[in-house]
């Protein structure tokens, strides 16, 4: 993809960092997470397994487990001086992805590991307060008792969840815990090669993963699903959306070739969910519309062999656990940033800057003309 | 750089952008900013004209200049939110460059001229306001009378400064204003690459440079000079580092292999600002330092070629400003948004997410153990 210029756009294809977090491989449909396929992995893992296995390598025994269960959970609650920020902009009604991204670079300075447990454990209670805020209502306080995945939903809605909830929760947060080098974990990456600290880079990466271009994309997933409303007008209007040449959101993924192993993960864990728990219709719509969606693609696009994407079950998932969808991409973050901080660590063994070059397509040799002369 | 795995070690000669802000030239030493060899524009153009040149590509017109001083001006006062998050940090002794990223991040969301204009207006702001509230004074409010960088030391004292002072600092503040492809500028252009938003940008970029492998750095170059004390000391000190296998701060650069062009221009400021103000008797001591530095550093590594940096004589610089040392990287920051800023609107309009590959080195096909068997 070299230009003439030398210019590799977007980086495309350059290998940027060696990993032993996860492997994504496009053509196959394959996500391995720390030696895991992300189906053996996820549904089975309890989120604090998760972060253990992306930070150690292993997953954690009986005993390694509880301890890391209590050191997250020491770490939930934020400062004072955090609040009062959160409530000055929620006043203000700034987005939740910025008040996330300001809130979590109030995380104190200190020593590596500390600093990814404060972010992995805080995380949750600043969207949970957040949101609350934003809805006048007060915040929950963090329950140590519950763990990381059940504590968040007990945190918005202060009452603790069911079993199948925090599962289903837990099921996300992990399958969505590390995709490779993605631009966040790469945004994280830069700035802790220059051997600054671990807030920095997760600041840096909540940043990145806030663009419509990342993060940004489950929101609109589930819109055509709720704007057909029931099933008989599914055909009519996606045939129609299809005519005018508009994209279909929820199909299509620029990097698997074939079905994101993701999506499987995340289907089934919403069957589960929807089949003990929630809009039982909303998911047979959902289902009906993604049913006639595949079959206009493939009627309208033969041969680009779009499937549903990650954003699709992400968006039925988290609508099952009754996640505002303005919650959708801070909660991404509540999972991402176990793999953002094992990727500090990573790149922290390494230590070397990233630093790439750009090429200059500027003028040369302008000479100074006083203000007065312009 | 490819090892086998296909790594490119730090993305070291790989090209990641175009740009029009600034072409670095190692090998003849040379910088050009905007179209300008900066030792043309660096000690002419105010800070507010190098901004507005670096987003526009023009020196403003008496009218445009006029107008961009007040569109700065009139957004440099912090929200009470920001005060109150940074008079917090200060009582825990959070460090200047963090809590500079913190309070640049309650930034409020905008359009992205909007957003930059009040990065670059409130940074002086912040950097001021902390360093009183750390040494128990009362911050001190912005005075939109005084330029840019008159305002900037006016809020540190309390007191408006002498023309040199504001001049030497212009000076500074435009030699650093951008460097090519550095890792904080990266940084934004990653982040803001997935249509993020400029401030999301700026604070990766702050929390890139507040590393010590990048801006981290100029603090120490003075070190050695204050450390010796009087000039006749200087050479038994050095040769005695030297002998030690130390390496001495304030000497060589990674990318310039003659002469750092700011070193000139900085080195000349540094003169001037002494000629006229400033400890007579500190800048004549560190050119005794500097000449017995570059002398031992020949015999020692002939053919190294060991200049003085530009890390050196900032210090000098921004020691004859009366900047405690603990400000050097935040007045870096100070300086280099405007190239951040600017390379934020470049990377905007090339809309393409930085995105590159890693290569996986875990494990494969790991299988699922229960906690209790583990």
């Amino acid at each position: 993809m070299e230009d003439r210029a030398g210019l590799v756009a977007g980086l495309e294809g350059v290998v940027a960092a060696e990993t032993r977090l996860s492997r994504v491989d496009g053509e196959e449909g394959e996500l391995i997470v720390a030696g895991y396929p992300v189906e053996e992995l996820a549904g089975r893992a309890s989120f604090e397994e998760t972060v253990y296995l992306l930070w150690y390598d292993v997953l954690p025994d009986p005993e390694q487990l509880a301890s890391f269960r209590e050191e997250l959970a020491c770490r939930r609650a934020l400062s004072g001086a955090t609040m009062d920020l959160l409530r000055a902009v929620a006043a203000e009604r700034v987005p939740a992805m910025d008040a996330l991204r300001m809130a979590a670079g109030t995380v104190r300075p200190g020593a590596p590991h500390d600093e990814a447990l404060a972010l992995v454990a805080s995380l949750p209670t600043i969207v949970a307060a957040y949101r609350r805020m934003q809805e006048g209502e007060e915040p929950v306080e963090p329950d140590p008792e519950l763990g990381h995945a059940a504590n968040y939903l007990y945190m918005l809605t202060g009452e603790a969840p069911g079993e199948e909830f925090a599962r289903a929760l837990e099921t996300y947060l992990t399958t969505v815990s590390d995709h490779g080098m993605n631009a966040s974990t790469f945004a994280a990456r830069v700035i802790v090669s220059t051997r600054s600290d671990i807030v920095s880079a997760v600041v840096g990466a909540i940043g990145a993963l806030k663009g419509p271009l990342h993060g940004g994309a489950p929101g609109p997933a589930l819109d055509v699903v709720f704007e057909i409303g029931e099933a008989s007008r599914a055909e009519a209007y996606l045939r129609e959306k299809l005519g005018r040449g508009e994209r279909l959101m929820g199909f299509g993924h620029r990097i698997y070739r074939v079905r994101d192993p993701r999506a499987d993960v995340l289907a089934a864990a919403a069957k589960r969910l929807y089949d003990t728990d929630g809009d039982r219709r909303l998911y047979e719509l959902a289902l009906e519309v993604e049913q006639t969606a595949l079959r206009l693609l493939a009627e309208h696009k033969p041969g680009r062999n779009l499937q549903t994407n990650v954003e699709f079950y992400t968006a039925l998932l988290l609508h099952g656990l009754e996640l505002p969808t303005e919650l959708f991409t801070p909660t991404f973050a509540i999972g991402r940033v176990a793999g953002w901080t094992g990727h500090c660590f990573e790149q922290q063994g390494s230590d070397r800057i990233i630093r790439p070059q750009s090429v200059y397509l500027g003028e040369e040799n302008r000479r100074w003309v006083p203000v007065e002369e312009r």
